[in-house]
């Protein structure tokens, strides 16, 4: 049988139709290689941007449901653009929309989850030889409403749908040649990694590595599909495969570093030490669908018997936390609500972490040495993650870089759009 | 029980922003009025040449196929962005695409057929209050394939809609204040008819007033729908009523006078005077897909025992039309194939027509006192047409227009983008 592989192209990918005819020669060279192929396209550049600002024009706060409706135009443009594009060169393709596929999802707009594909018409035309475009982002209800999967949706479409027809392989084509051990604008000598696994790869784009969004990587893993990332421009270059830790080769203890500068820390201040307390701050912060990463909860003090409870938030969520937070002051009878956003999150992670000692002390170690202080600490099994102020990210990041041995001779080609540091 | 007025704005109306705004509040007066509102809307202004630009960039000759997946994104960002709009002046509004309300068509591309319309998803919506937008020009096949209805489909999409709803009434809102008696840039003194038939309303249209195609004056006429063209812009403005002829209260003998200047004639000279030629040639065309309009064929030539076989057809068809004729040619054993589009057809309508003799002939001496030469005649109950110059076309229609008397006092404010004549 045929090996199918899902391709994944995101906007920057399909900008115009110069860019779009690049794309229909990359896929047809996997046609050529004998596979079958389907194609996920994202909407075509700023066509989003474009749509919300005319959203914005008629209604400061359009409905998530009409927004979903609009948005989903957009990849209605690329796919067929697409299709026709491989047709032009000779090909047969055909575009479907998330309705006509059947990419079911809750009934929630803006951030759906996918629950089904349907893979009846798709398995139909890939056996009548056809390249197939889909439409990534979007997806439908049972009762046929459109609904959007929100950040990073292209990517999960890309996976879920390589799960659903049991694909080889999902290709993430992107803006950048695949995942470094760092950001190599911050450090110039950053390598580029052949394989990582899934775990470190959730860890690094948690940790604020923007290659992938994290829900793509977790269905992967779920679903066991081999993801990799490489770019749309240089297709020679295999990118970096991301994969079960089992199937990997080698690991080193530390396979990256990563600055997440996108978060804010809130102290509430001289909590009473009565039990309870912690389930009403986070369950109501979860009601209200604010994540939070790092939490610290500080020794009882003796005298006051008040903890302080320090948590960290994406600095999106500042207000709506804030809000949340004043509504419990009563009921928790605490003291001041202190923010901080001008931190950073700095982590290092590694599947190799778990059986080699001492990674930690040689963290806090290093950072001591330049002089960063810590003001909160994570771990998990595979990533240490320290709290530290913004403006010491940098040096941080380099530092832990050059510790853990991930530097590469050749100063990497800087590319495309990461967050800057 | 309510009544159901569907509304139809085409993409002049709907071309930014602001006009969106200002046909939610048209929208919201009809609701307000206490009935039922159901609007169809176009692709905003300039989508649909933008899209068809990238099309013609990837490919010499798009599949249809793919071009009605891009087309029918145009109307998908209208209908959500007016939906929005409508909530923004805060009514309940909900927007859906053909695949989602189930306007089955034929599986024709780029100009399918309405074949039904499921109804429980509107009056579903419009039983718990809605307004509800639907997007014109599209269609869905069984197989869930997207269609679109070609030219006038949002027109038709909305008498469509207002058939299977069974609604009151189905108000076209266009760039004209209604259906005027002739083009009013070439008589200043044409006036606009309050009421017109189906009948004549199709003579016209075939005529050349491009008010309203054909398709969507045929279904209203089908469906006995009324049908009321007016202006999206002085909307106390009630334009033209078109209904059943027994539904008007009186009728002048002509209505109206057209001219149609995108006709071209076609003569096939020296055609043995065997039986069956005619069928030969118009039979062809047809399978061709070429619509033929006036057809003569003169009385056979004694000597040569020879007919010409003379037609108009749609310029635009005119290379189709030759390369199918030639392909006849030895068949047909016919001489000579000529071509003329210098020529012009103008027309008089009035269902009037019918009992009232004399009316052929006050046209046939008029045209003569102008010194037009008449070439071609065709006749209806509601309709004379003769084919003239193209450079008489324009002195036929003002003396014809002063002849049967429809000139109003007052001069008429010339609106849209009517052809010119």
């Amino acid at each position: 049988m045929r090996k199918i592989i899902v391709q994944k192209f995101g906007g920057t990918s399909v900008a115009d139709t110069d860019k779009i005819k690049n794309v229909a020669q990359t896929v047809i060279k996997e046609k050529n290689n004998g596979n079958d192929v389907v194609v996920v396209v994202s909407a075509m550049g700023h066509t989003t941007d474009y749509l919300v600002k005319m959203a914005k024009d008629l209604s400061p706060v359009p409905s998530s449901r009409e927004m979903d409706m609009l948005l989903s135009t957009g990849e209605g443009v690329s796919i067929a653009l697409l299709a026709m594009a491989i047709q032009a060169a000779g090909y047969d393709a055909v575009s479907f929309n998330a309705m006509q596929v059947g990419i079911m999802t809750e009934n929630v707009h803006s951030k759906a989850r996918i629950v089904d594909i349907k893979t009846d018409k798709l398995k139909k035309n890939l056996a009548e030889g056809k390249i197939i475009v889909v439409a990534g982002f979007q997806g439908v209800t049972e009762d046929g409403e459109i609904t959007t999967l929100g950040r990073g949706g292209s990517d999960t479409s890309a996976v879920a749908l390589a799960a659903a027809l049991n694909a080889e392989r999902c290709d993430i084509y992107t803006d950048v040649e695949g995942v470094y051990t760092t950001d190599p604008r911050v450090v110039p000598t950053a390598s580029r990694l052949d394989e990582i696994s899934y775990e470190e790869m959730l860890e690094l784009a948690h940790a604020g590595a923007n290659v992938l969004h994290p829900r793509s990587v977790e269905t992967a893993k779920q679903f066991n599909v081999p993801l990799r990332v490489r770019s749309s421009f240089k297709t020679d270059n295999l990118g970096t495969l991301i994969l079960g830790v089992d199937k990997m080769e080698i690991y080193k203890p530390v396979t990256g570093v990563a600055a997440d500068l996108s978060q804010s820390r809130i102290v509430v201040c001289d909590v009473p030490d009565v039990p309870g307390q912690a389930a009403r701050i986070f369950g109501k912060l979860a009601e209200e669908n604010i994540s939070v990463d790092m939490i610290i909860q500080s020794y009882a003090r003796k005298v006051s018997n008040t903890n302080d409870i320090a948590f960290t938030i994406d600095t999106a969520d500042i207000d709506k936390t804030i809000t949340t937070l004043n509504s419990l002051k009563k009921e928790l009878d605490c003291g001041e609500i202190q923010v901080n956003n001008e931190i950073a999150k700095v982590s290092i992670v590694g599947a190799g972490m778990i059986d080699r000692p001492g990674i930690a002390s040689t963290m806090f170690e290093t950072l001591a040495e330049q002089g960063v202080n810590i003001k909160m600490i994570s771990t998990s099994e595979i990533k240490i993650s320290c709290l530290v102020n913004k403006d010491d990210a940098k040096k941080a990041v380099k530092a832990l870089h050059e510790v853990f041995g991930l530097s590469c001779s050749e100063v990497a080609e800087v590319k495309g759009d990461l967050p800057d540091v």
